[in-house]
């Protein structure tokens, strides 16, 4: 049997950075209130995030929220939120979520100030930033000590095995969906037990009229929110991961699924007897989750087109780091020289047309007959992979920011050089954690 | 407009060829009938095939059936019938269908004397050679002079296209199904028009409770036995074939339709930028048919193995000659070097299974998890197609009279050479009559 206080020790702010966060915090607010107060501004500022509700892991960030009265416009609401988030952060910058807001770090460690309108439980929502407050007053109100050991016993967890963050990149499980996992099911232990044991979707609760509305893996009701999903985010991918990883953990727990997963390192070309290619863009100055959602269209229609060609798709791999790359596995580098044309049925009269199209000699084989459809063999277009890549972006809009960028795209051959790749590193490792 | 008469005259027999054909058929069946007096034997020599039914295109063999009382056994009436065959034929050697015959030359032209039982119409039959004079008396009785060149125009016009022949070499329409045809519908130009016209199958006459029985494309009902599908042997690709030049012709007819087809020719190698490769068997001195169907079911062994292995199946042609000759292409000549094994679903306890089996780096890469499904990827075994083609027939059997020589496969990389082959000659040059 796993000691899980023994395994949280380490992972949980000692006496230290409790006071330091609670020192940074009290200086944020009051600073906050001072200004508010100067400016005759009718909005509070509010601690929320993992530090607000004591289920905050180790080096966790600040998240403060300025909350603006309904009077505000939004354009104002976000215009003074900015402003005053400068004010108190100096060397912050701005970003872009749902709403501006301001960045920084003070002694090391991450601050957000996001500005947001106050709103009331099971209220309609300008923006889901809106609802931040009320979920860390939800849970500051549903959660013992006890249980918060429970939340960042699961948060550990899921780290481990990769499926924590409800950012697109991760399309795992937020803090708040591992919070609600504890409140509803009552423990760490009852969590794993219901993902080891659970077929199909996991819906909580089980009577929710969202399972209807959504199709997502998961469905766990908002209680701030009876109409919203609050686990919209996760993958089937990482549903099926959570899964596995908490049927062998009741198998034989062990203290290796709550230690970090392997750091991402850059690995160099390794040849599978296939053909890898690694597309790389320019990264636009944005938020992840932007760049994410981004990226992986280009990479969905990097596929698609890739497909559609001929080619025999086998894998792909994402990683955004200073460059956003995209990599694409198929079984060879070249197609072949000729396609076979499907054309119409005999029965349509389109047949007659097709044959009289390509009698004269226009095909490298055919009209030919196949069952009851007309065929000719064409010369394939496009034989080689680098063709088919720089063709898929030059049809297609990639996304709003990553368009204007997609003529830097440069197309590398990994295969000739030891160069070490993030996303080859990404690709090749990829396994669960055992 | 064509003047079938005009057509037709240079394609059926001269008075001269008359004569012949009359005189050899006169002298063999009084030959039979001298032996069947002199040993006692209550049997009667019927012509019957094309020239019976002054249905015969110049050139044609000569078809006689010694057709024995039902008293007999199987084995005494085949036993019999050779004796006979050889005494009238004596350069005849011996062959076998559905019973065995004497085959051989006289003047140049090929005659087959076959033995078989007499039966009545609409009755059981023991096999359906036995039918034959049947079909014999039946076009003779419902077909006069006019339509009998109908039905030689119709067969010059299949020829041509290259869908006449019941054989499974062709797969095609047998002259007693041209004389059904013109037969029931009237004249070539109707028949024509009703392949012009046809959606989906042929079914004559459309009430004929066979269409319901069979699933062939092309139900005709055999006026000599109720139960039968005169049409059996016709593919789809041979329907589809005469729906199209029925239209062609019936757009623009032309005498370029009753023009002997291309004959096959043997080519070299000729670069499509795919993999070819050719199998060559010794072919056992068998009646065409029966090497025939064993040889496809070689060419569908080959194909489905080479599709399971992983190759892209692009296209295969088979061809009989001194060798049996069946070609293959694929996409490219190696598999990649990883296959993706797709696991049991997450939700099955075999996933479980499959995850320990693979854990400890057993794998290329993996087990990692796509959607809902445990993968893993794992080097691929047999990665050329030399190897592939070899184990796909040394895992099956190929068939009875195929197998005992299948040590005796060759495989043969035709683009080292400038080998003609047959079967390429067939593979390049497919294409319908145009």
């Amino acid at each position: 049997m796993i000691d899980l206080r023994e395994i949280l020790l380490p992972n949980i702010p000692d006496d230290n950075e409790k006071r330091e966060i609670s020192e940074i915090t009290e200086s944020l607010i009051s600073g906050i209130r001072q200004i508010l107060a100067r400016d005759g501004i009718n909005a509070t500022p509010v601690l929320v995030g993992s530090t607000a509700k004591h289920t905050n892991l180790k080096n966790a960030d600040i998240d403060i929220f300025i909350v603006f009265d309904r009077k505000f416009s939004e354009r104002q609401m976000e215009s003074i939120g900015i402003r005053i988030g400068h004010e108190v952060l100096p060397d912050g910058i701005e970003r872009y979520a749902e709403h501006p807001y301001v960045s920084g770090y003070i002694r090391g460690r991450k601050i957000d100030l996001v500005p947001c309108f106050r709103i009331e439980s099971n209220t309609r929502i300008i923006s889901s930033v809106d609802r931040t407050p009320l979920h860390t007053e939800y849970v500051l109100t549903h959660l013992d000590e006890k249980r918060r050991n429970d939340v960042l016993a699961l948060k550990l967890f899921m780290k481990s095995i990769g499926v924590y963050g409800s950012e697109i990149r991760v399309q795992g499980f937020s803090g708040y969906v591992c919070e609600l996992l504890v409140i509803c099911l009552g423990s760490f232990q009852k969590v794993l037990e219901r993902f080891a044991s659970q077929k199909g979707r996991l819906v909580i609760p089980e009577t929710t009229p969202l399972a209807a509305k959504y199709r997502s893996p998961v469905v766990i009701e908002d209680p701030t929110d009876s109409s919203r999903n609050a686990a919209a985010a996760i993958s089937l991918e990482n549903l099926s991961i959570m899964k596995i990883e908490s049927r062998l953990y009741l198998h034989s727990p062990s203290k290796s699924f709550f230690t970090k997963p392997q750091q991402e390192k850059p690995l160099p070309y390794k040849d599978r007897g296939t053909c890898i290619r690694i597309v790389t863009l320019p990264k636009p100055d944005l938020v992840d989750d932007v760049i994410y959602s981004q990226a992986q269209r280009a990479r969905k229609i990097l596929v698609e087109h890739i497909v559609d060609t001929g080619f025999h798709y086998m894998d792909s791999e994402l990683y955004v780091g200073n460059e956003i790359e995209i990599m694409i596995e198929t079984e060879s580098a070249t197609l072949p020289g000729v396609t076979r044309h499907v054309g119409p049925p005999v029965d349509t009269p389109n047949s007659m047309a097709f044959i009289m199209k390509w009698k004269d000699g226009k095909s490298v084989r055919g009209p030919y007959v196949i069952d009851d459809r007309i065929c000719i063999d064409a010369p394939s277009v496009a034989r080689d992979i680098e063709t088919a890549i720089f063709s898929a972006f030059s049809g297609a809009n990639i996304g709003k920011n990553l368009d204007p960028v997609k003529g830097k795209a440069r197309i590398i051959d990994p295969s000739g050089s030891d160069t070490a790749y993030m996303v080859l590193g990404k690709f090749y490792s990829r396994k669960i954690h055992l």
